[in-house]
């Protein structure tokens, strides 16, 4: 007996964006609310899509020569103030043990926020000459930074992510690696996340606490706001100084080490929801799917059922280089399937029936665009390649035309104020560098610089809020 | 120029284990302490060992139908609470997180030491019908239970693993998981670690607090004392009705469902290193090594070093299914090499110096029994194949006969005493169950009863402390 379990219809999209990404992260069974405050339970359909981002980029990381390693968790105060900056930036975020083992601590412990003041005192113990040069690792772990008001995946107390150490003997070598890095992400984000974004250096206000630079990748999310995709530091020599990281040279001189970090984190997951979903839920690309195709048999409650099920496992044999389900439950209808596994973000569907088996053809429904196509059995591996790499290339050139249309210059402070107010975005302006401007555009329009693009040429121009000269025209956006 | 750089050698295993097995773990490049009381870092060298398990296992897991999620680290004290003997038993090991956000916490927040009890509000939420059964959840983390002496791998206050939580709606059910999981321990453990050892379930005074039965597999370290390798637990409806976990079963009728609870741990990599090293230093299975093979070319500072690099890089090629490295190092002499890549423990040494080249062969050493063999290169890809596995059975079977040499019989407690004095090792002897003997005897003899064999019978017999009636034998040991 078939049954219909009708689910509370999903908030859409196109009406209370906010609301679906809330709903749609719940209903599609990536995450739930946890009953700590600020933390999440990521489940295994949501979990699967982190495996597949770290597979990716791991391969990545250590075909560039880097090496897993993982440092404690827990990060002595005393450390943690050591870099000025460092402390400064991650102290109002910090979760502290004091209790251990049954009594008060002497030392109190910080859960790390990121990792730099325990690994690199280790690093001022294994750093003697140029010989142990350059060090490279990255570690996959958890990290926790406090936080008031929490959002799955985009800003939760714990999150996961990989954060890469490496120092180096000279700065043209570690701000190679810097480069490197952002270039892996970038990679990453266009290539698999299927998300177009612009790549540039951050302003002084905006740079990690106790680097020299950082570099990042920012996306717009549906909602014109800006979301920050990772970030890639070029330490230079700050962190060697203070935890004493020194080096023989090969010239017989002491000389100090100049460093690098970068991090990817859980947050992407949320930034693939918002960009690809529409308002039937989610939508995976293909190539970080948990599922890339889903096939439903069109059971009747006939004893030609069976049959059917029989062809799609034969269809699944054929389909072995894809990561395939077959649904053939009993107790949900044809249609309610449809309707999860588009809910679910399953990039393809496969659909067979009667008729499909009679012209031994099945039926095949794209997710992002819903085209469907009718192909035999014999040209099923070929055609479904195809339709992939198209799903996977079309998810990034929707999200490279909304960055387009949504990317404007601007050289005047009141069409800048009405933008941000209005139609949100990237607005292209000229600022003088100067941090009070950089502040008040921030007082008044809740807009941030979120970067300088990379290739950004010297020019003439005059700071859009004070007029003064300005040499570069930077990324202005509301960010998440 | 050739310059060598002597290491200070390593304490000898023969003649002191304990000073053997720090030593060789810091030489190795394994692991080191960390500035932070009881925690340690793995270095790329070690964390590649657990990279390798995690490989594996994962792989097994999965293919049981379990899938991988991610639950928070931090568990409001209430939740840890709720089931009495759990919190008893992991009360004095906590670390508590009392300061968040630069405030203190109304509600204290225990860092994780396994998280029954964050997972399982969780899963009383989730879980309605029948049709959400079963629930097969494993995540790999972190955890923490805090150390007052620590030892690299073995005991840390930090360490890694994986945890599998399993839901039922029978207990049948429940038990055949908790099999399972035991099951793919115990092959991992002989056919990957290649350790020996004996498998079976817990003493009540032994088992995991808060379960209904605990089994382990327990291995004897060269030393004679057992190493706890991994637990399973029967976890019955303890947890389910304080987390008020509950189903409608398919008649309708509202039940409490069935546990498991099963976890692994970073602490095997110590087995690994105790049990299969010597004087040299490691010797890792091949299974796991991180590398296999070695390659070195023996130069001589002459033009014909360049011919020799070239045929490494070849024969590296042709291995394309194992794991190589070639040493081609100018500033290292090949003596210095050998003791390296030994101490290291790389199953296989593959040495080509000019009569290698000359005869198209190559010198191979293997690491566990020193055997040279001289192959030409066609044949080379078999033959290392072989070898490996040769080694890799060697090494269980070395194992094995330890195992055996040192399980025996006693009936008689003078015996025991004295045994458990001088020779320790696995004793199997009869007990009576009741706690107070198993007190007195960890009193006298600091031995604990490790297991009850899993196919263990009724027996007739007399406890070894007191005498009266006992079902059946136990093993007893001194562990770490």
């Amino acid at each position: 007996m078939e049954k219909t379990f009708p689910k509370k219809q999903l908030i859409k999209k196109s009406k209370d964006f906010s609301g679906w990404y809330q709903d749609v992260i719940i209903k599609a069974g990536l995450a739930d609310y946890a009953p700590v405050k600020g933390c999440m339970v990521f489940k295994p359909y949501g979990y699967a899509i982190w495996e597949n981002i770290q597979n990716v980029l791991d391969a990545k990381i250590k075909a560039a020569g880097v090496k897993n390693a993982y440092f404690p968790i827990f990060i002595p105060e005393k450390f943690l103030k050591k870099e000025k900056e460092h402390v400064k930036g991650f102290s109002p975020e910090l979760a502290i043990v004091t209790i251990g083992g049954g009594k008060k601590l002497e030392e109190k412990l910080v859960v790390r926020p990121t990792s730099e003041s325990i690994i690199y005192p280790m690093y001022a113990k294994w750093i003697k000459s140029w010989r142990d040069l350059p060090i490279l690792m990255n570690q996959w772990c958890n990290v926790v930074r406090w936080e008031k008001r929490s959002r799955l995946f985009l800003r939760t107390t714990e999150f996961l992510w990989q954060e890469g150490h490496t120092v180096h003997s000279t700065h043209k070598e570690s701000l190679k690696e810097v480069k490197r890095a952002l270039d892996m992400y970038v990679d990453f984000f266009k290539n698999f996340l299927a998300i177009d974004g612009i790549s540039g250096k951050k302003s002084e206000a905006e740079k990690f606490p106790g680097a020299k630079d950082t570099y990042t990748y920012e996306m717009l999310m549906p909602d014109n706001k800006a979301l920050q995709g990772c970030t890639s530091h070029d330490l230079g020599q700050n962190f060697a100084k203070v935890f004493n990281i020194k080096f023989t040279a090969q010239d017989g001189k002491e000389k100090i080490p100049w460093q690098t970090s970068w991090g990817f984190t859980t947050r992407s997951i949320g930034a693939l929801i918002m960009v690809h979903g529409d308002d039937s839920g989610l939508i995976i690309p293909p190539k970080l799917a948990p599922l890339q195709i889903i096939i439903i048999p069109i059971l009747q409650g006939k004893p030609a059922d069976k049959d059917l099920e029989k062809s799609a496992e034969k269809i699944k044999g054929i389909l072995k280089d894809f990561k395939v389900g077959i649904d053939a439950r009993r107790e949900y209808s044809v249609g309610w399937k449809f309707n999860e596994w588009e809910l679910k973000g399953v990039p393809l569907r496969i659909e067979i029936g009667q008729k499909e088996m009679k012209e031994k053809k099945v039926t095949l429904v794209r997710r992002d665009n819903r085209e469907k196509s009718f192909v035999s059995f014999n040209s099923l591996q070929d055609a479904i390649k195809k339709i992939l790499d198209s799903i996977q290339k079309n998810l990034f050139e929707k999200s490279s035309r909304f960055l387009k249309e949504n990317t404007k210059e601007v050289f005047d402070y009141r069409e800048f104020k009405s933008a941000m107010k209005e139609k949100k975005g990237f607005l292209a302006a000229y600022w003088c560098q100067n941090s009070r401007c950089e502040v008040k555009i921030k007082e008044e329009t809740k807009a941030t610089t979120r970067a300088l693009l990379p290739d950004a040429k010297t020019e003439k121009g005059e700071c859009v809020y004070c007029g003064k000269p300005a040499k570069n025209k930077w990324i202005f956006a509301q960010a998440y």
